[in-house]
């Protein structure tokens, strides 16, 4: 049987935990991966991986996934309360308006189109928005909101525009007349989108708008930190978001949940892949303990659409590769509480609404986007620079030689 | 009398000081900005900020500027030893050969030519190059290798280009049978350049091809830890490099000298700075408490230069400003130690080297491109993820209500 993924040299990743012994941090290097180092505070959102708890702006997640819109939690996340009426409509206005791109972003999506993957292209195309900032010394709030704003508006318009150019087809004009989620399936797939797929793809991205300090909010945090600009930081984000290391990439979970095919298969089979040290995708998570809260509010979404999709099958099969991982896994490495992570029914439900699973990571990109903007705005209060320090192992004192003598 | 620069909210940037009163950390924050906190071992370079020796792979900083030439530098930085002559004329070789760009590169330049600053530009248009990667999924020490060679040896021919567009002029094709330093003066200046100025930017790129754990290293190895690729972690840290509190940007510095204009004017106008608050630009240093080893070396390259630019009054214009800068600092901020860093010197030697102000710190990372690439390979090799903590300090259980009844 093929290798799910290359073999991964980190031994705690974030999303997905490798079958075989994880490598201790060595006792002398305990810093050099930052653990439990404390980066920034936050009013944004907390992690409390013992409960199972994903708290954002003071709301559980289950509270606000399958209630809120994505707008409503994009204005959560940079305002700290829920919009009003006219917050929020005066918002979805100018998100709407903001779905219109820059002429350069419209040559980059053409040009990262011809052979670029989807997150290559990603972070290539975010790059050329700035090229429309009105003014770029103007440090202000108002105008690092706009930013917020642009991006969160534009990146879905970016990520449907290269999925048509790269498949042949012709760029959709933008709607104005409906929300970040309906648009993007309309530009994306090409047509008006069923109210259930919108709304499963809006519980999405809510649920994946914010997780704390991972990696890319960090990376985000450290650019904003030096007083770069918004793009700059998001830019960094994506990059960070591309490393295997990251996770957040539903791609793997779902091959192998195809991979087992059917429920009776599922049990054998992890069985199969533990004890040959194969990485199960989907499970573990270098924070949770219980089960990630995400995983139920997902799978909540993707039971709500499999009526109307007729995925129930693929569900079933799903909770029982769930079942079955999980026992398997309590058994064989008893005390570390692998549960399914975000993963698994990200997948899943991605796949219900249509989505190319390539364009998974892309579509996660489009929810964080809300937090690592107002990660940025944070950053950007607190006016400090971010910057460690480093510890030289190497030789001193060397004298040059020149090239002829050596 | 204007303002030199914007204010600036971090009380210690990289590279220049504040004279108003630096706000000191809550006492209760200490790890928010990361301070003294180790985030990696490194061999690659130190700064002992109070003997003020930088060392970069064991050498004195001044051991190697205007000895070595940058690619030997590159060499030592990737491979931890300076090449012996074959090894050299080899890598000379692969860097010319890289120099044709990839069309998307090609075009990206075009596209950020229009209406791009040079450092959003130089940004947006590195994120192409990982168009034509011959296999994103090597992730090899030899593949990475070969994306540091390609960074080093494509950035400056990208300033080049971009300079040429935007200034209504037409890209040169590059050479092939030059150095990296007389290559980039030849297609951005648009023929071949004496050997002094090829040389002062040779001691330049040497200068600052690395200098510990600065906030652009950091974020490229922040977002190299996540096993994201090579490009995308110089495309972070790039745009960490924007920032102001980075520093590293000698534009300022040269405003302030030629604002002062004569000898006779620099100490009235230093005390009438410091009096005033203002930012002295060029002095101070986040980590120096002695003279920035890197200010002499590059003094010395722009007087070996001075007789053939005609530049000597400049210099000794220079040298007063440092002079009375120097103390008017000592007398009004006693036991603060603020001595000239690596900008000041810089500006004076890339103007004389023919280069335009705008394009001084892409000039920078055309050098640093070096330590980034080998930081990022130094961050591979330890395959950890980087990732701390954030600590959360928002409103926890709160229940969504509707918007209809907000």
């Amino acid at each position: 049987m093929a290798r799910l993924t290359k073999p991964h040299r980190e031994a705690e990743s974030e999303m997905s935990i490798p079958t075989a012994v994880p490598q201790k941090n060595p006792a002398d290097a305990p810093h050099t991966g930052l653990e439990g180092v404390i980066a920034a505070r936050t009013e944004l959102s907390d992690v409390d991986g013992r409960a199972g708890v994903l708290t954002v702006r003071g709301y559980d997640i289950e509270e606000l996934a399958g209630n809120a819109a994505f707008e409503e939690v994009a204005h959560l996340l940079w305002h700290g309360a829920l919009p009003t009426a006219t917050e929020l409509r005066e918002l979805q206005g100018r998100l709407s308006g903001y779905r219109r791109l820059p002429e350069e972003t419209s040559v980059a999506i053409e040009l990262a189109a011809r052979r670029m993957p989807p997150m290559d292209a990603l972070q290539f195309i975010v790059g050329s928005l700035i090229a429309d900032d009105p003014d770029p010394e103007d440090e202000s709030r108002e105008a690092n909101l706009m930013r917020a704003e642009k991006l969160v508006a534009r990146v879905p318009v970016i990520v449907a525009g290269y999925h048509r150019l790269r498949s042949g087809q012709s760029v959709l004009e933008p709607r104005e007349d409906c929300s970040l989620a309906a648009n993007f399936l309309y530009q994306l797939l090409g047509k008006e989108q069923p109210a259930g797929e919108i709304r499963g793809l809006d519980t999405y991205l809510v649920t994946v708008a914010d997780h704390g300090m991972n990696a890319s909010t960090f990376a985000a945090r450290v650019i904003a930190s030096t007083a770069s600009d918004m793009y700059s930081a998001v830019t960094g984000a994506l990059g960070a978001l591309k490393g295997r290391l990251h996770g957040g990439a539903p791609g793997p979970a779902l091959q192998m949940i195809e991979e087992i095919g059917t429920p009776d298969r599922a049990e054998a089979w992890m069985r199969d892949a533990v004890a040959s040290g194969r990485r199960l995708m989907g499970f573990g998570h270098r924070i949770y303990k219980v089960r990630d809260p995400r995983a139920e509010v997902l799978y909540q979404a993707a039971e709500a659409l499999a009526d109307e999709t007729g995925e129930q099958q693929a569900l079933a099969l799903a909770r029982e590769v769930e079942r079955a991982g999980v026992q398997v896994l309590a058994e064989s490495k008893p005390g570390r509480n692998l549960n399914t992570n975000v993963e698994f029914y990200t997948a899943l439900l991605l796949r219900e609404i249509g989505l190319p699973q390539d364009l998974f990571t892309p579509t996660f990109a489009i929810g964080r986007t809300a937090g690592w903007t107002a990660h940025v705005l944070e950053q950007q209060a607190t006016g400090r620079l971010i910057r460690p320090q480093s510890e030289y192992i190497g030789p001193r004192g060397l004298r040059y030689i020149p090239v002829s003598q050596r």
